[in-house]
């Protein structure tokens, strides 16, 4: 083994610094106060944010945004039924024993953003999971969804896109609650606080806006004075229809009021239920909501470290700090986390160190509104990120449990690989975190996920602005999201009770950020990137050969400009190699033209992503530029490749009419000759050449 | 006066360099055929382009697309009136006494490029200028435009503008020509070749297409193989009715043949009338046209020197190479100096420079169809281009007279006037170019103009891609533009005799590459962006005073986005300042810190003009990304700035009923606001922080 470098002692540091203790300190402090985005208590959280930044020695600013938040002012939801008293719904969580916090008074009571005021009175429709294959089964069972209320169950899709299922329907009004089979393991261990599982009264809050950032200023920044869009305006893609979500001890008496045909055995769950029923009807509902919707301060805090050779490239690192409630895992267990990392980056700094490049950690706000901090940022430096931004590492729940999971932009991969070599698996001293991220993802190799759903704030970073995105996290799903119980008492219970799981966290996220920041040459393989299109490619090829669509319809186009970007990358990894073997050969100082290669180098390294986005963006989506990862219609959780394809393919199949056939399938082809041309000049990018 | 730096003796050697003799001799070679786009006698000249590149010691290539263009296959005009004889034009120019050019049968017919192919047979209108103005005169004296032909006159817009809206008013067909008044010095000194001017028969050639690039592939490269419109596709944007240029000489029965009231006296011409009537009728036209539109091979050459310190920092050069006819004006003056300017490096190249950044010599192809050379080359290099790109600097007719005109992106101007000042003036050894600048643009500072109309190769660089450009040229209109006298003979009596003006031209030309690729800091000035962006908000608020414009429309964010762009000049400037200072007083070589903050810096400067483009692009024509400077609907020759804003107000002004009103004058609002986020965004380029 080579005598360590400079660099990798000031990396070994920084992981001997990191401080369980320090990171629970720092999360039962953020999480004392519930916090949404806009209230006083979050502001706090700001305050600390930035405080504490500054308390470990680093640079911090912050900077607000005027945006359209909504709160409840009124609920009421009654169910009615044939030869029943009617429930007047308490639409409360309760409180249970042996945890303070689920007593609090300060609680935002339960509801989705950006559901519209309105009032329904109709009979009521079992809709399962509210995807648009579950009302295309409602239809095909004769079930009228026209003029009544839906209720459907969380956590397949997107909340807005249920409800945007339910009003396309012709639904008037949706409740969505957690099913025990889902967020209960079946009511087979109990509840919190004796598990992990979400209570009966347990409530998931959360968005129900289809966009992203302030609904009234989609594209740009809402600084004050800027152009708002009406509430009305179709542009601002508000939700149609009134929802409300519920408990599950909530949706009981309104599925047992159900009539109709028993539904089908995979719609089936795990309330106290001897069946499912659709209705619709007998029993129906009253619902009545009114919002305060109303243009509110928001505070993203950042702390920089400005880098001592080219100041001018950002390597940046986000978590989101508003929660619904108390938000010890989401989000602030990444913000603990953030916190920590700037105590280990100013440890290394009283010691000396300056990154060769710019480090930015960012704290944004009101994320669970729909990434609004983060996206209004994004957009106002949109050009300033063109340029300079290297890379954006994101941690919304740092830990909700054990299990390391990632997703990342390929070229990324790599480092990803290695660094995870370094540090310890925190539930298993004996191993590293990537030999037992290779046992949880029963492959030979680590599984990374890619970054095409929207979900969290990397999706301004990458979606629209082209910057290579991590997001990193200990546990997927965690049954108490969104509710009362992410809290302080449910996190030393059973997220991670020992914090050592944040420290591993802390450990990745901290080693990414210096190897970006220090490497000469950036650590971004776009082999890997190739490799996974070409798999896209093949998996698109599939459907294709398997569904109606005309031969004439050709992926060609595709395989070849993924072909001419393997070459690129090829012949990029020659010239990285090349280049580092020439300044390992210089023995004293670096000539000029050295450096301004390596620049070079890394510009192209770094503006390769850039080349994915297309000024037109996704079809009928146009802020998503990003012509790879991006949202898919109906589908804002999901996370596949190509959306524009995907999208017109759908579209295509489902058409019935030969005339509209042949336009879509044009449009399929159309969508195609997009990606294969961002593809295409991605390969330029890398070559750096002029044709 | 300090000793000249090294720099500067390579500029003073470049400038000794440039002979009038080798200028002229290219161009008598280039132009000793007609060579238009697409045909073997072209492809020759690209030949002869790159031999020459590589023959002056400079590494050359080229690169092809395969794009749609037309050629004429049949023509026909007929006059009929009652108690006439029908006349059957000739549809030919003359051979003239002198001038052997002129009597070539290898010149191609007058056409359209891209009129559709059609017959019509209708009752003639005259419509002056073809303006929207010109047809809501006719409109407002009651002439019916609907089904007839229209006579219009060339000279104030584009003649593809002509004709479109001369089919939103209803005709079938439109002839256009060349009026002595606007082409023949109003017949006072005869016609060429006892004089420059444009002779009785000579017609004007040229392209009716109102997009830019191949028609069929709007915003990608038309490499083999890629996607392609169909030409019905409302996107490609084909004229929708068949014209022709004719002869004044063929004009006049035309004319003649017209009744009904006289034309207004600002609408009466040259011609041997004693007054034009406006018809319609009693002449009727009978016109067929047969168009042979084609996909067909076009070639751009290059020649590339590449940088020493920073290669992948791109100055460009372009000129277009194809010509209706000869092009000894248009382009091949460009050419000519094109290829002097490649001797110029090519003989300090032999004396061992070699420039810091890369330059690239550009010989552009089927320009004259639509820029599409530039267009499709730009649009398969974007990414390349948006990291790489310092500037663009066009030159299509070098030289068509005295006088020099330049157009400029504003960061530049100061640039140009330092470099004029050190050419001497081609007309008057005893004065510099500035000098004779100044005075024919009759001011204290000479006249810039800005590039906001279409015209030229720059425009897919600086209206697309956002790289400063610059545009220069001796003279700016000539009479026998487009038509067979455009050749050496015509240049050699009456454009450029001495070829004194083409080494004005290269010395201008060459000294602005040189500047652009060495100067450690770029010499861009965003001062005077920012003060020629007020003047322009001052005008638009001066005409909204005077408008029906309603008081809640708000030009106050356009001013306070300039405000701050004003700001952010001054610190750069500073920040330039103490840069250049510290660079001075390091004694030996410079520190790596140093290099670092040039490159950021420079990356600011090249980078603030990209801010101007925006991902939307102009409102009803996305190509056209910069908000500043782009086309003007109805009128591609304008070069007004803020092309969306006035777009929008002039629709606002001229929409008559109070709901439409309102939703028009939103929209005025609405581009006031794009605009002012634009500038904002180069504010925080400049700054090079983020917010
Ligand atoms: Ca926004
Ligand atoms: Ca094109
Ligand atoms: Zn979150
Ligand atoms: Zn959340
Ligand atoms: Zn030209
Ligand atoms: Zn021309």
């Amino acid at each position: 083994r080579p005598a360590p470098s400079h660099k990798e002692s000031w990396q070994h540091m920084f992981v001997q610094s990191i401080d369980n203790n320090s990171i629970s300190n720092h999360l039962k402090e953020i999480t004392k106060e519930p916090h949404v985005a806009g209230t006083a208590e979050n502001f706090k959280t700001a305050e600390y944010v930035e405080y504490t930044f500054k308390a470990y020695g680093l640079d911090a600013h912050h900077k607000d945004y005027d945006v359209l938040l909504t709160y409840p002012l009124h609920r009421l939801l009654v169910l009615t039924q044939p030869d029943h008293e009617p429930i007047k719904f308490s639409l409360k969580e309760k409180a249970v024993a042996g945890d303070p916090y689920s007593n609090r008074s300060n609680i935002i009571p339960t509801f989705h953003a950006y559901a519209p005021s309105g009032n329904a009175s109709a009979e009521v429709v079992y809709a399962n999971y509210g995807r648009r294959e579950d009302f295309q089964k409602l239809a095909q069972l004769g079930l009228k969804v026209e003029g009544a209320i839906v209720i459907a169950k969380y956590a397949k899709i997107y909340r807005g896109d249920i409800v945007e299922n339910a009003a396309q329907a012709g639904a008037v009004a949706v409740v969505i609650y957690s099913d025990p089979l889902d967020y209960g393991n079946n009511a087979t261990q109990g509840y919190y606080p004796s598990s992990q599982w979400l209570p009966p009264s347990g409530v998931q809050r959360g968005s129900v806006f289809r966009g992203i950032g302030d609904p009234q200023t989609p594209g740009w920044a809402s600084e004050s004075g800027a152009e708002r869009l009406s509430v009305d305006d179709p542009a601002a893609q508000l939700p149609r229809i009134p929802s409300m979500p519920i408990s599950a001890e909530d949706a009981l008496p309104i599925l047992r009021s159900l009539g109709g045909p028993v539904a089908p055995i995979e719609w089936q769950g795990g309330l106290e239920l001897s069946e499912y029923k659709l209705g619709r009807g007998p029993g129906r509902l009253d619902l009545s909501y009114v919002a305060n919707q109303t243009v509110t301060p928001i505070r993203n805090v950042f702390a920089t470290i400005v880098g001592s050779q080219e100041p001018d490239r950002l390597v940046l690192l986000g978590n989101h700090r508003d929660a619904w409630t108390f938000g010890a895992v989401d989000p602030n267990s990444g913000t603990a986390t953030l916190l920590e990392l700037a105590r280990g980056f100013g440890k290394l700094m009283e010691q000396g160190w300056r990154p060769h490049r710019s480090i930015v950690l960012c704290s944004w706000d009101a994320e669970e509104y729909s990434m609004i901090g983060s996206t209004e940022w994004v957009e106002q430096n949109i050009d300033v990120l063109d340029a300079s931004a290297v890379a954006y590492m994101n941690v919304d729940c740092a830990v909700a449990g054990p299990g390391f999971n990632a997703a990342a932009s390929p070229q990324l991969d790599d480092l990803l690989i290695e660094i995870t070599k370094q540090v310890t698996d925190p539930d298993d001293d004996d191993q590293s975190l990537y030999e037992s991220w290779v046992v949880s993802s029963n492959k030979s190799n680590p599984f990374i996920d890619r970054l095409g759903g929207g979900g969290s704030d990397f999706a301004a970073f990458l979606q629209h602005a082209g910057v290579p995105s991590t997001d990193i996290f200990f546990a997927a799903d965690y049954p108490v999201y969104h509710s009362t119980f992410d809290n302080y008492n449910w996190m030393t219970k059973f997220g991670d009770p020992l914090f050592h799981r944040h420290v591993a966290v802390t450990s990745v996220w901290g080693l990414l950020a210096l190897r970006l920041a220090d490497d000469e040459i950036l650590p971004m393989k776009y082999e890997a990137y190739a490799k996974e299109l070409h798999s896209y490619a093949l998996e698109i090829n599939s459907e294709f050969l398997s569904s109606n669509a005309p031969e004439s319809v050709s992926i060609a186009p595709l395989f070849s400009s993924i072909k001419g970007l393997q070459a690129s990358t090829h012949q990029l990894a020659q010239e990285v190699e090349a280049l580092k073997q020439e300044g390992m050969q210089m023995q004293s100082g670096l000539s000029s033209g050295i450096l301004y290669r390596r620049r070079g180098l890394n510009d192209r390294l770094l503006r390769a992503e850039r080349a994915f986005l297309d000024s037109d963006g996704l079809s009928g989506a146009s802020w998503y530029k990003h012509l790879v990862y991006g949202r898919v219609a109906n589908n804002n959780y999901g996370s596949l490749s190509f959306p524009g394809i995907w999208d017109a393919f759908h579209q295509a199949t489902e058409s019935s009419n030969d005339t509209a056939n042949t336009a879509k399938w044009a449009a399929v082809q159309h969508e195609i000759f997009r990606c294969a041309r961002v593809i295409t000049r991605a390969s330029l990018v890398l070559q750096g050449k002029i044709t």
